[in-house]
C-alpha cells in the first residue's frame, strides 16, 4: 500500500487543483507543476490502489500504533495480490527460480529433484551467458517462447508461433505496447477509439488516458451474468463514431472485476462484430485459469477464431496472460505474455522495435511464466506435489466463489451474479435514497461513501463500483475472493452486521 | 538477439512505406498498417539493438549451420550486457535472491551465509505474506527503499528520503516515468522540448519520439573528452526556443557511449545553467560504480546540488540507478530506482498515481537492487569474498578500458578519449572519402557501411555512432569494453587489420 506521508501528500492536491495555486507553484519555483504537467498523466485513475486502500494502509499503521479500532486488523480484498493474502506459492516454480537463479550451487544440490533442474538448465541454456542476469531478446527468451507456444497449442489444439509471443512485465506492459500501436495521435473525429467493458479494469481507462484515445465504453449485461450484448456493442460503437475513429476492442474473460466466464456463442458474436466494425481484438485472457462455477468452460478467443472459418482465421487478435494469477499467483515477479496473431509483418517489425528500447521484461519472471505453461508431466518426479498444490489452490478459490455468491444473494438488497472464474465477485448494492443524499453531503459518490464506511467500521477493504464504471443510479463494489476461507467467513459475517446497520440507518 | 525471421520481416518494411502499399494493406484487410498505426511508435528507433544487431544474430545462426566464414564467432560489442559476455553474477546477490525465492528450504540450509540470511529475511519481511510473489508497494518494498535512502546519503553526505525513492524496470523504466511528467502534450511552440547529449543513449530519442516531445541535441566536447559545453547548451536552448518549450535536461554521467566522467565544476555549471533557463535536471548516473581513470570521481548531481548553496537546494532532480550496470550487470533482474527530489507534493501524488496502474517493478529486481546499496559490511561473513568479486569486475574493466583507449589511439585514423567511466568507448574514425561514396552508392551510412563491413569480414558487432549522434561529417561507432580481457584482445588486433584494409581499399 502506498505510505501515510503520500496520502498526506494527496489532501493538497485539491487545492492545488484550484487555478489560483499555479501561481502559488510558480512562486514557489518549481518546474513541474499540476498545472504544466502533462494533462494526461494528471488524468489517469487507478481504482484498486486509490484513496480507499490508502486509507486502509494508514488504519494499518494506526492499529499498529495502538489506535483503538471495532476490529483487530485490515481485510484486504481490493486487489488480486494472492500471497499477501496468505496462498503459499507452488514449491515447483520456486524451486525452478531459485536453481535459475543461484545455479553453481543448487544444481549440485540432490534434494532438488531433478525435473526442476531440467527446466532450470534449458531456461539457463537460453540465457546469454547462461545467466538470469543476461538481457534477454526483447521479446524473451526464446525457449521460453516456444514453452508458452506449445502451451497455447495444446490448449487450443491450434498451431501457435513463438515469433508471435512476447513476453512483458506482467499482461498490463503487453496491453499497454498494443493499444499505444492503435493510437492514431490525432484528435477530434480522427482519435483513436478504443472499445472497453463497463465494469472495467481500470488498467484500460488509465492507459487510454495516458495515450489520449476515446474509450468507447460498451455496458456488460449485469441481467444476464455479466455477458457481452451485442445490441449494446452497437449502440456504443455507433454513438461513438462522432467522437472518435474505433480502432479496438477490449474484452476481459474470464471478467474482472464481474467474475463471468463468457460462452462460446458469446465470443462467436463477439467476434462476428469485430470483423463487421473493423476492430482489432484485445483478449484479456489473465485468469484463464480461474474457472470454477459447473457448466462454466474457458474458450480462449484465438481457438474460437480459428474455428469460426477461413473469413475469420486472418483477424488481428492481440490475448494476453500473466504469471499473477491462476493458481500460481506470483504478482511479484511480473511475469506475463502476449500472443498476438495476423500481425501485419512491418507492424511486427515496428512492434519489436518499439519493445527493444525497454530492452527484456524480468528474466526471472520469464522463468516463472515458462514453468506455469510447461508444468511437471504425470510420470515426472515433481508431478504429484504440483498438481496436489495447484488443486488445492483452485479447489478453495471454488469453495470460496460459491460462498461468497451465496452470502451476497442471502442479504436483502444485494445481489450478485454467481462467480464463475476469476478471482472476484462485483455484487450490486441497493442504497437507501438517504444515504444517497447523505454521501452527496459528505462529497462522495455513494459507492464510495458505503465502502468508505465499510472499511472504517469493520477493516474490510474493497473497491467502489465507480473505480471500475457502472450504469448510471446502480451501485456495486469489487471484493476478490483471495482471504483465506476462515477469514473470508469473518468477512461475510462482518458484512451482514455491517449492512444491515447502514440500511437502518439511512432508512 | 532478435530472430533471422524477425529480420526478413524488416524487408517488407521497405516496401510498406510506400503509400502505395497502404491500399494493399487495406485489401489483406489488416486494421493495423504501416500507415494507419500510431506515427510516434513508428519513429522511435534503438539503435543498440538495431539492422547490425540484427545481423549479428543472423550471422550466429548461419554459423552454426556450418556456414564458411573468416571467423568462428560473433564478437558482440553492441551492448551493455556484462553476463552474456562472459562475467559471472557476484555469489552474494545471487544467495540473497535464491534464498528470497526458496527461503522454506533454503533458510535452512547450513551452507548459505547468516548475512545473506538476514538480508534475505528483512526483505521477505517488507514484501506482503513475505513472498517475493506479492505485488509491491507501486514504488516499491518499503525496506529496500529505506536501504537505498541510506546507500544514497552515505554516497553523498546529505539526507536521502525513502519517500522521494521510487523502484522501477531497470532506469529507463523510471526515465519514462519522469519524461512522461514533463510532456505537454500540445504541438508547435508548446511542445515539451527535453535538452538531450549528443551523442546520447537512444532510449532518450525513442521516448521523446513516443511522447512526441521535441529532442533539443546539445553536442558534447569531444574535443575535451566529451564534457559539457556551457555555451553550446545555450545555443542549443536558443535555437530550440521557436520549435518548443524547453522543460527538461538530461545529462549521462558517466558517459554513454562516449565514457566521460564529468568534473565536479562542469557539473556545478549545468546546475547553474538549469536554474537560469528553469529547467527540471535529469541525472542518468547508473555508471556510478563504474570509474576507471586516475583522477576521475563520481560526483552525484545531488551532492553537487545541495552543496552550491540555498538557492539550488530546492531544484527539482532526478536520478537514475540500475542493477544492470556497475560492477553487478544483473540485466535480466530489471532491478532501479529513481530519487526524485523537490518534486511538488501534488505533482508527486500524480506521480505516484501514474505508476500505481503499473502495479510495481519486479520484486526479484528489486531485491538485487536492494545488495547492490546493501553490500555485506566488514566483518561479516560474505565482505571479504563480495569485495574479492567486485574488485575484480572493476579491476578487469580498467585494464580493458585503457586497453581499448591505448590500440584505437595507436590506430591511424582513428582518435578516441579516454575511457574514464561506464563501459564504453566511442572512437572517431575518419573516413576516406571513397569510402563515403561507396556507402552512398550501397544506400548506407558511412558509419553503418563501415560497421557493417567489420561485422561481415571480423565478426565484431559494434554500434554506428549515427544510431547515438554525431557531428556532421564525424563518423564513430560505440562499443563495450565488456569481452574478457583475451577476446578483447583477438577484437583489438582483428580490428587492427581490417581498419588497415578498409582504408588503403578505399583511399
Amino acid at each position: 500500500m502506498l505510505t501515510t506521508k503520500t496520502f498526506r501528500s494527496v489532501q493538497p492536491l485539491r487545492k492545488m487543483l484550484q487555478p489560483a495555486v499555479g501561481c502559488a507553484e510558480q512562486r514557489r519555483g518549481k518546474v513541474l507543476t499540476v498545472e504544466n504537467m502533462n494533462p494526461h498523466v494528471k488524468q489517469m485513475e487507478y481504482a484498486v490502489r486509490g484513496p480507499i486502500v490508502i486509507r486502509a494502509g494508514e488504519i494499518e499503521e494506526e492499529l499498529k500504533r495502538g489506535v483503538k479500532k471495532p476490529f483487530t486488523e485490515v481485510i484486504r480484498a481490493n486487489i488480486g495480490d494472492c500471497h499477501a493474502t496468505g496462498q503459499k506459492p507452488l514449491t515447483f516454480i520456486r524451486q525452478v527460480v531459485a536453481l535459475c537463479t543461484d545455479p553453481d550451487k543448487l544444481m549440485k544440490d540432490p534434494t532438488y529433484p531433478s525435473d526442476a533442474k531440467e527446466r532450470a538448465q534449458r531456461i539457463l541454456d537460453g540465457c546469454g551467458g547462461k545467466s538470469l542476469g543476461a538481457y534477454s531478446d526483447s521479446s524473451g527468451v526464446r525457449v521460453i517462447r516456444e514453452d508458452i507456444a506449445k502451451y497455447i497449442a495444446e490448449r487450443d489444439g491450434h498451431p501457435s508461433d513463438p515469433n508471435d509471443i512476447f513476453l512483458s512485465t506482467g499482461a498490463s506492459d503487453s496491453i499497454k505496447t498494443i493499444m499505444k500501436m492503435l493510437m492514431t495521435a490525432k484528435d477530434g473525429k480522427e482519435r483513436a477509439g478504443i472499445m472497453i467493458p463497463i465494469p472495467q479494469y481500470p488498467l484500460y481507462t488509465a492507459t487510454i488516458a495516458e495515450y489520449n484515445a476515446y474509450p468507447i465504453g460498451y455496458f456488460l449485461d449485469e441481467s444476464n451474468t455479466w455477458a457481452l450484448n451485442i445490441p449494446e456493442l452497437k449502440r456504443a460503437i455507433k454513438e461513438a463514431r462522432s467522437e472518435c475513429k474505433p480502432r479496438g476492442i477490449v474484452i476481459i474473460n474470464p471478467g474482472n472485476p464481474t467474475g463471468q466466464v463468457l460462452s462460446r456463442d458469446n465470443i462467436e458474436a463477439v467476434i462476428r462484430f469485430a470483423k463487421e466494425e473493423g476492430l482489432f481484438l484485445m483478449a484479456d485472457e489473465v485468469y484463464q485459469h480461474n474457472i470454477y462455477a459447473e457448466g462454466s468452460a474457458f474458450h480462449s478467443f484465438k481457438k474460437v477464431l480459428m474455428e469460426m472459418g477461413p473469413e475469420y482465421r486472418g483477424m488481428e487478435l492481440a490475448s494476453f496472460m500473466s504469471s499473477s494469477k491462476g493458481y500460481m499467483g506470483e504478482c511479484g515477479f511480473r511475469g506475463g505474455y502476449c500472443e498476438v496473431i495476423n500481425l501485419d509483418p512491418a507492424v511486427k517489425a515496428i512492434q519489436i522495435k518499439s519493445i527493444s528500447a525497454k530492452l527484456c521484461s524480468s528474466v526471472s519472471g520469464q522463468a516463472v511464466m515458462d514453468v506455469v505453461c510447461n508444468p511437471p508431466k504425470s510420470g515426472e518426479p515433481s508431478y504429484e506435489l504440483f498438481m496436489k498444490e495447484k488443486n488445492m489452490v483452485l479447489g478453495q478459490l471454488k469453495t470460496k466463489a460459491t460462498m461468497v455468491t451465496k452470502t451476497f444473494n442471502s442479504i436483502e438488497g444485494i445481489s450478485c451474479n454467481v462467480v464463475q472464474g476469476s478471482m472476484y465477485a462485483f455484487p450490486n448494492i441497493k442504497l437507501p435514497k438517504k444515504a444517497i443524499k447523505a454521501a452527496e453531503a459528505a462529497g462522495m459518490k455513494p459507492d464510495v461513501f458505503y465502502c468508505t464506511q465499510l472499511l472504517e467500521e469493520t477493516g474490510i477493504c474493497v473497491v467502489p463500483g465507480s473505480g471500475f464504471g457502472q450504469r448510471e443510479g446502480t451501485y456495486h463494489f469489487r471484493t476478490t475472493i483471495l482471504p483465506p476461507v476462515e477469514k473470508l467467513q469473518v468477512f461475510m459475517d462482518k458484512f451482514k452486521v455491517f449492512h444491515k446497520n447502514f440500511v437502518q440507518k439511512y432508512q
